[in-house]
Formats: structure tokens, C-alpha cells, sequence
């Protein structure tokens, strides 16, 4: 149970000007993105998952934020090639990612557009909200969920090579991502600061660090013994290195929280530390490189 | 003064994986659109006026409801030949309207796409909003604010004749709209259902009486009463006639509402009433043309 909520209860839904929303306390409020040829590609997945991914991808903002979800938009830019199958196939995949997340649709808005697009605009309710700031020297840097499963899948469909459960379970990851919500309530009253893994391990380390003020330094052994067996069989089958999919891999949505080492949740692995400084650094056998983030070179 | 709304404040702002307010009430809110092509066309205004007027076209769903706007997010979606001029002119164009509407914008997205795309989602808080159900047998149709010299203005840039007084104001109504927040809140109350023009007036003249079981006659005197000399003036020298601009002619985002002529706001006009029935009829000199929404044929 996630039970940290404020009180919300829809009074209007679908088919008015705007749907009404009964509230009572601290709202988190997020809008995302799906657009067709930049966050997907539909010869890789189809249009339920296209649907599924884009409402989950929106939801995981509040999961990041400690919230409990309470409703959402869809709002639907559809080219004119676009069949009314293909909008119920779109519309069950958001309707399947809505009932798992316990989020209902309340309305939004369609369009005719050149290109497919889906923006989501979900809303939270968290008494005490996890922000990107707040890391302080000392803390442990947590992970929650996995990362480079979905840039594995990615890659193994660009490929065109997915035979293998290995290679199945990352296709899979990139085409059904979960958000966190659980994970994510769980560090409210723990965690200093906490972000979804969007962009990527090390773009969004160094999101958290410069919103904090602080240097995320990433230890390459802890992170590995945190990566998933069929991680390291896919990377392996793929010829690529299963930490590289790990920095660098975004969109499995994960969580990646700072706080002190007796308040690590039970479901976070620690991958690294905060120290004073900036940027980001993975630390491989007491040798250090950057990853970035305002620190761009070869650091002991 | 609006003066009507739940308590609400900001805490978090743009820069977080989302916004966080608090909020205490009834919550109105919405998401709307604004797509190259479809809704605009950058020949006929300026990047600040894309930016004006797909905020005000948004805010304008809060108008309809008789809410107050708390705060709003905007994503865009930005083709790479979009300059950070260009952006610039749009942020600002929205800034414009944000202040103007004491709405701040907290937060969106920003993506890549192949088109310009607006999607800018509202939050509004109302103690009692209006929904477009419950007009009654009886109810006087009401006009809030003007109808077609949008509509009048787009025609004039189109025809490339936009000299004197008259057209000019109809372009200035085209590119710059106003949600009428202060004739929303005065509707409260007193109104028993509303909408905002986007669509025309004989569509949403449609869907209101669509939701609300009714039919909406529209009396051709009454509304050209109603209409701006300068709409006359226009039509004129675009060789149209003002009433088809008014009926069929959308984006002025006037206020459409339905009530007891007893408590008709001072600022309505009277266009007509509600009859048993449905869909929307226009009475012309004791004749009735029907207007669509279910009703397509002529009737006494």
C-alpha cells in the first residue's frame, strides 16, 4: 500500500470543457512527451505498447516525486493515416498502464498532427515531496529498479537479433516499463532527493548533483554487483558492455535516490556516494573517470 | 476580483521532475493544443502570438468552467530548424498571456519533433464549476464576449485585406484572444451550464445541448443584436455575411452559457433560449433552419 496520499476524488471525467477534480493537500503535476520517430519507433513495438510506455514514462515523474498518482490527461495528436483500430489499440494500451498504476484518464484533448504524438499530464498527491536537491556530503547514492535493460532491448531490436530469454526480458523492458510507485513512496521520510532515470544512469546522476549542489561519485564495482544476470547475458550476446548500457542506457525508469546508509530502503541497491564537488564520476578499482555533468576529465 | 477559488499556492517550480502546489478544493482542469498546420500558420502571426493565444485558448476551458486559473504547464514539441530566437518569441508570447491571466506557468516539457507543437495544461480551482449539462426547458441562451470576428480576421490575412479599422480589429481578435475569467466567474451561480466558443457557436451551441438533453434555439435577431459593428463592417468588405462568421466561425472563445432570465449577468447578451428537443435550431423571422447536431433538416 502506498497510503501517503492527500484526499482526491474525481467528480467530472471525460467530456466537459475540463474534467473537475475534488483535492486536498500537496499536488505533484507533471506533463511528458511521446512523439513517433523521437521516443518511438513503431517498427519495434506496437501501438498498445506505444500507449502502455508513454502513460507509464509520465507516471514515473510522480513516482519519483513520492507520490501517489490521482488522475490524468491524454492529450492525442493523430496523423490522418491513423485508423480508428489503431486508436483503440493506442487508447487499450494507456487504459492497461492507467488501471495497473491506479491513475484513471479524466479527460484530454485529440488533434489532427503530421505526426503521431502523445503528451500525459498526471497529477499526485504527496505529503512530502522528493525533489532533485537536497544530496548532502556523505550520503549513499541509491538505485531502485533496474538500468540498461530497455537500451539492450532497443539495440537488440535494431539489431533485428531477440531470440533468447536474455534478450527477451530486455525487449520486454523497453517496451513495458513500470513505474516505480512503490519503490518511490518508500523512500519518502528516507531519501534526501530522488529522480526517474530517464535520460540515462550518468546524465541523470548529474541532474541530481547539480540540482543539489554536490558530486554523484558512482562506484563501477557496486553498480555492477546491482546489475540484472540478464543484463550481462544480453550486453554479452550484443558485443557490448553491460556497464556502458547501464550509464548510458535512459527509459527503464528507474529511481536514483540519495540519503544516508542507515535509511537505505531494503529494495535499494547502493551504487556510490556524495561528495563535495560537482559533476559525476565513476570510480573503477580506485581510479576515476567522468561521466560528465561539469567534469569533464580524468580525475584521480 | 474572481474571488471564488479554493486556496492554492506553489511550492515547487519549473526544474523538478514535476511541480508540487497545494491545493485545497475543487480542481478544474484541462489540456489543449496548439498545432502547426492545424491551429495556426506562422504566416499569419507572429511566434509571440502562437505563444499568446494557445495560452489563452487553454485558460479558456477555465473560463468555461467559472474557475480560477492556479497555475498551468506547457511541453513543447520544437522542429530542429526552430531557432532559440524563435523560441524565445514563443516563451514570451506565453509569459505574456501567463501574467495577463494570473496564471504562472510551473512547469512542462520541451521534445523534439517534426512540427511546432503547443500542448499547454491548466489547473483552475472553482467552488462550483460549470459543466455543459443542466440547461432546463425554458433557460435563456446566453453570449458572453464576441463570435466571429475571429473567424472575420483569419478570412482578411487569408484574402491579404486587412486595411482599415474594422478588419484590423478582427485580426487583433484572431491573433490575441482573451479567456474570459472575470465573465466565467460571473456566471457562477447564476448559469446552469457553459462552454467557451472554440468550435463556432452553432457546434457548441450543439454540445451543450447535446449534453444537456435539450435543444438550443438560436434567434437571428437576437444574436445580430448581439454582434460588433465592426464584425458588420467586416463582413461587408470581406463579402460574408456577419451571421454565417458568427454561427460557423470559432477561436473567439466568447462564453456560451444557458439560465433563468431572471439571473442573467449583466454583461450577456440574450441569443436565444431552450426548447424539448434536441440538437441546435436557428429562428429566423418565425422560420427554423436547423444547425446541425442531430437535427439536419428544416423545420416550422
Amino acid at each position: 500500500m502506498l497510503g501517503r496520499s492527500a484526499r482526491a476524488a474525481i467528480e467530472t471525467g471525460i467530456g466537459d470543457d475540463a474534467a473537475v477534480l475534488r483535492l486536498s493537500g500537496r499536488v505533484v503535476w507533471t506533463v511528458d512527451a511521446a512523439v513517433e520517430g523521437v521516443h518511438f519507433d513503431r517498427r519495434f513495438m506496437t501501438l498498445d505498447d506505444v500507449g502502455f510506455r508513454s502513460f507509464q514514462a509520465a507516471v514515473s515523474d510522480l513516482a519519483a516525486m513520492g507520490a501517489r498518482p490521482v488522475a490524468a490527461l491524454s492529450a492525442l495528436a493523430l496523423p490522418e493515416r491513423f485508423s480508428d483500430r489503431d486508436l483503440e489499440r493506442l487508447l487499450r494500451g494507456q487504459a492497461e498502464a492507467a488501471r495497473a498504476l491506479g491513475c484513471p484518464i479524466v479527460g484530454g484533448n485529440f488533434t489532427r498532427a503530421s505526426e503521431l504524438s502523445i503528451h500525459t499530464t498526471a497529477l499526485g498527491s504527496a505529503r512530502s515531496p522528493l525533489t532533485r536537491s537536497g544530496a548532502r556530503v556523505g550520503d549513499e547514492l541509491w538505485l531502485l529498479g533496474d538500468v540498461g535493460l530497455a537500451a539492450a532491448g532497443l539495440a537488440a531490436l535494431t539489431a533485428g537479433r531477440t531470440r533468447g530469454a536474455a534478450l527477451a526480458r530486455c525487449v520486454a523492458a523497453f517496451r513495458r516499463p513500470s513505474a516505480r510507485l512503490e519503490d518511490g513512496a518508500a523512500l519518502v521520510g528516507r531519501a534526501r532527493a530522488a529522480l526517474d532515470v530517464s535520460d540515462g544512469l550518468a546524465g541523470d546522476a548529474g541532474h541530481l548533483a547539480r540540482a543539489s549542489g554536490v558530486r554523484a561519485v558512482i562506484s563501477a564495482e557496486q553498480l555492477t554487483r546491482a546489475l540484472r544476470p540478464e543484463l550481462v547475458r544480453a550486453a554479452a550476446s550484443l558485443d557490448r558492455a553491460p556497464l556502458e548500457l547501464a550509464l548510458y542506457g535512459g527509459e527503464d525508469y528507474a529511481l536514483l535516490a540519495v540519503g544516508p546508509a542507515a535509511r537505505r530502503p531494503p529494495r535499494a541497491a547502493a551504487i556510490g556516494w556524495i561528495e563535495r564537488g560537482r559533476g559525476v564520476v565513476l570510480e573503477v578499482g580506485g581510479r576515476r573517470r567522468a561521466l560528465g555533468g561539469g567534469y569533464d576529465h580524468f580525475a584521480r
